[in-house]
């Protein structure tokens, strides 16, 4: 089923290459459309890989995702965004998004590790030039912290949108990792005295702080009351 | 105080560099020994960034601190871990680990961001060849996991050890980098009839799920019920 599409579907999965195909632990890859988008939209930051001055530099920010592109935005002044230039080449960038979902404690300690679920694209990242598609990549990364949010707060203005950059990378280079279920002990360890199994972490969010000062009448919106 | 010292002592402040300046908010970065120390310690997977064939790569892994150094271990046939080598220059790393606190939203999408506490350590990985410093690694790597679970668990055997590589980061070249607290809006904004405030991220445990066939006897153990 992979890798047998050169131009895939919105539902096909993504083809595989040999950035994507790990060299070990191949089960744990996905390259499911419906996986990796549902675990980029899981997340707040990702961690954004690219190379200065021949060494790499890993940076957590932002993001937001339309379809098959994702955005990053930061200041027209941070180093990332003024590398990829106005036009020219791109810059070579590989984004990771990563849930850490538990604790897998094994009676070995060479079996204890972590379940997770996370994304890695590579590509190139090209700054984005037209006003409208960056009004889109605003909003996206805006409704990626909240979904809904982008229309209930004042637009970004030309002041701000001039001194904001944003970034796109396309995903075509893109593949899922993950780890769920159980523990794996060597048959030999089963009987020693060691308490195994998985922790799970919990997520969620706790009551919003208001801020001091909102205008009178403006309660908690419905789209946070459902988080 | 920060830069003054070559040598710095242990509760001495890590000495900025060109790389860990950043060129922007420099008011979020900290050079604080203990705030880096908490940072990495909460955290249970780093974004580990590399450079292979002139493009990035950020990868999800597991990682222990021994006082001013990180361990992050994996398979001998992994990519990252094979290219330290056993012995030679190393491999320019930049090593990053994120906690996302809250939410931020703010009544203006400009202002919208996360509070968040970030640290950033680049520098040069080598293979850890010392049988001695690898046991202690390893069990470095499995109490960041929980802390305690190296010393109620079977240590590896030597089969193991030979298939786990270690590569050891020091703790040199080193920031954090945080936000924290409410919504920054711009004074003409405070109007607005949009919510504005912070929503904190919960974190923490749910209950342990044991594996199936524990030994008789085997119960909870104190560290887990403490979590």
């Amino acid at each position: 089923m992979q890798g047998t599409q050169q131009t895939p579907a919105e539902s096909a999965p993504y083809t595989p290459t040999d950035r994507t195909v790990p060299t070990r632990a191949a089960h744990k890859a996905s390259y499911d459309r419906d996986l990796v988008h549902a675990i980029l939209d899981e997340g707040y930051v990702c961690h954004l890989g690219f190379v200065r001055d021949g060494a790499p530099v890993v940076l957590p920010t932002l993001y937001g995702r339309v379809g098959e592109r994702l955005y990053v935005h930061g200041s027209t002044g941070s180093r990332p965004l003024h590398m990829t230039g106005e036009a020219g080449p791109g810059l070579p960038v590989c984004l990771t998004v990563t849930h850490v979902d538990g604790l897998v404690l094994a009676r070995s300690a060479f079996h204890h590790s972590i379940n997770y679920r996370s994304v890695v694209v590579h590509g190139t990242a090209h700054q984005v030039t037209d006003p409208k598609e960056k009004r889109l990549a605003l909003d996206a990364l805006v409704d990626h912290v909240v979904p809904g949010r982008s229309a209930d707060s004042r637009p970004a203005n030309k002041k701000e949108l001039a001194a904001t950059a944003v970034i796109r990378l396309d995903l075509n280079e893109v593949s899922a990792k993950l780890r769920t279920g159980g523990v794996n002990d060597e048959p030999e360890d089963l009987a020693l005295p060691h308490w195994a199994g998985v922790v799970p972490l919990r997520k969620g969010y706790d009551t919003p702080l208001a801020e001091a000062g909102l205008a009178p009448g403006t309660g908690l919106p419905d789209y946070l009351t459902a988080l």
